[in-house]
């Protein structure tokens, strides 16, 4: 087990009607102006903003709105949204909406009280001394960005879209309101993509080089076991609120780096990942669900045992003491099948990425000597065959 | 899963030698004198307390000392503490040491800047508006003090001892400072104690009637079983690194009640336990040993199912699918042999505590119509008949 620091200081109110006492929690943490930041219409045609707002009024909370984040969040956004609120004086960035609202407004935050631009930040150049508070609504159960440091903005440099993130304390919100029936409207592509991207998070941290650390690989089996149980049930019936509170609170464990604390991680997936939806713009989990059984596939041969253990104690397979390796890639396959069954894609054609940009896609990592991953470290040779199994891959004759 | 609010803002350094950095810590949380709270001989013997004092000096932290905080801690050493840091002006009340230590130092943090009695707040009649923050220098892995936001003291009244339980959002410690390396010097007996403690906070949360907990469950039967596996190693081998950390982030991840903020929660054992630690002066750990166990084969039947659970997931009993009820019944003996095998009691006579004394234990409990528990609600007759259980309760013959 590695040495670290934890520190998580979220205030979270989770569960049925929460987001009615946004205002009060917003007293609470000592907000007297915020900028409502949200993204497309679903926020406004749900009636969540008006409610929101209404909470926000009865509690005597003033504000100001910003909408229009998109999937892939851009720092054109966020450098209006720091501008508005200079200007307006604002104490409290408000995101209503999944992880691209909190990341943007994560970066806007960050970039209120910052003389420079905000993008030092997410370029390694600078550490943020101080960032608004952050608060969020959240509507999608993904990218766990309501209990992380995490941070991820694109920002188009020279015609290309680089995606870049950050990971600092600052970046952790105040406080995180988690209803889950505002994700019963959810689109079932998007609550598929969200369950992979969970489910990524902890695979990021489960497959380690280091040992010892029993009691976070019991607490990272047990949430992806909770997705894999959960995810065909809101599949199958999205207003099933067990299962969405669930995939909800897992959403927030996975990524608050509570199973990953005392280790050393991996995100080569994660990175890979960047570059595809960079470049085609595709939902981050459908990405990973293309990449990450690629990369496993690809890795698993240097701890086999470690593969094996997912595939029993995460996916139910069986044991083959015969052939571990047998049942590690049975493990993978599972993985596959579960989110293949979701309507995931699984490949590059179903994903909508192609082949003849793997080139670019290698080129785009990193410099030549540009190193991916820690379980296994690859260098740029090792991503081009990774991509190359992900555009490979084909779902097995049913 | 019920609605739920949880923050646990504590910053946690947890590895070897992180108690060198107690300095730079509170001088991170701003504190410029503290109030250094410790117990007996230990940690001065150790040179434990003489490194977390050239620490402060590094770092430009001013200090005073008050040790001498016993098992079971008493008010009458709050009122000092609380009294010594009014003259002195301290900010933090830095507490090296255990569950006890712990304990008296968030009570003399409440009792600051509170313009009346501190124990107001143990007898419920008040909710504290503020602390001192409190930082600790963890030595024992048991009671969690580290991470809840528990804090139980005892007090003299008419004769008698009166252990009393505050669970407050000021009572969650600023920071903690966790190094599985001090623990290796534990008496065998306080180890067992401790690993029992964790279990119990576990155990208290895990018998639930509230439905659609999978998430939580997972992470109950995760920390329990860490705990299982990792008893055995430390008793065989003190110095087991590994294992001394896996307990250590167990005991705090047990009760900072990530695993219990969706559900209701018994604690009827541990009340039980109060009553014989205020009346023997036995450590906590050990009168649980005695208790739980009772509380488990007294109320199994209200869920065998349940109980079959944790036979089954927790002991790695075997499943009797023809008869589930001795699945139950086998987990309850294979925890009593785990415990047993650590040395702990498993009935009032090996615990010191007397038969005779169930007529006082149960009146001290509560008046006439006091009730116990939530997974079942026990009466006083219950509460009797649970105390029997203890008592007469035998290992079996080897």
């Amino acid at each position: 087990m590695d040495n670290f620091n934890f520190c998580r200081p979220t205030d979270f109110y989770f569960g049925r009607g929460v987001e009615n006492d946004t205002g009060k929690v917003c007293v609470k943490h000592g907000a007297k102006k915020v900028l409502i930041h949200y993204g497309g219409q679903s926020a406004v045609k749900s009636g969540l903003l008006t409610r929101v707002q209404e909470s926000l009024d009865d509690a005597g909370v003033a504000y100001v709105c910003l909408g229009g984040v998109q999937p892939n969040p851009r720092a054109e956004l966020v450098y209006e949204g720091i501008r508005i609120c200079r200007e307006q004086s604002v104490d409290l960035v408000l995101a209503v909406g999944g992880g691209s609202v909190i990341d943007s407004a994560k970066a806007i935050a960050m970039g209120v009280p910052y003389d420079g631009d905000f993008w030092d930040f997410f370029m390694g150049s600078r550490v943020p001394e101080r960032a608004l508070p952050v608060g969020c609504v959240l509507t999608i159960a993904a990218a766990g960005s309501e209990g992380s440091n995490s941070c991820v903005i694109d920002r188009v440099v020279d015609g290309v879209v680089k995606k870049k993130g950050s990971n600092f304390q600052t970046n952790v919100c105040t406080f995180s309101i988690l209803n889950p029936e505002l994700t019963y409207t959810l689109p079932p592509f998007q609550t598929a993509c969200g369950a992979c991207d969970i489910m990524c998070h902890v695979i990021e941290r489960y497959f380690t080089n280091t040992r010892a650390v029993k009691m976070s690989d019991e607490l990272c089996e047990g949430v992806l076991r909770t997705v894999v149980q959960m995810l065909p049930r809101v599949m199958a019936d999205p207003r099933d609120y067990d299962a969405r509170a669930s995939i909800m609170w897992a959403s927030t464990l996975a990524h608050n780096n509570l199973l990953g604390a005392d280790r050393e991680q991996d995100w080569a997936s994660h990175h890979l990942e960047h570059e595809l939806s960079a470049m085609y713009d595709c939902a981050h989990g459908a990405g990973l669900a293309v990449v990450t059984p690629a990369w496993m596939t690809y890795v698993y041969k240097h701890d086999v045992m470690r593969f094996a253990r997912f595939a029993v104690n995460v996916m139910g397979c069986q044991m083959d003491y015969e052939d571990p390796e047998q049942t590690a890639l049975a493990g993978i396959a599972a993985l596959r099948q579960l989110w293949g069954n979701a309507g995931l894609p699984l490949n590059f054609d179903e994903l909508g990425a192609k082949r003849e940009d793997i080139d670019a896609l290698v080129a785009n990592i990193g410099g030549p000597d540009h190193k991916e991953g820690h379980f296994v470290v690859l260098n740029k040779e090792d991503v081009r065959r990774i991509y190359q199994l992900a555009a490979d891959y084909q779902r097995p004759q049913a």
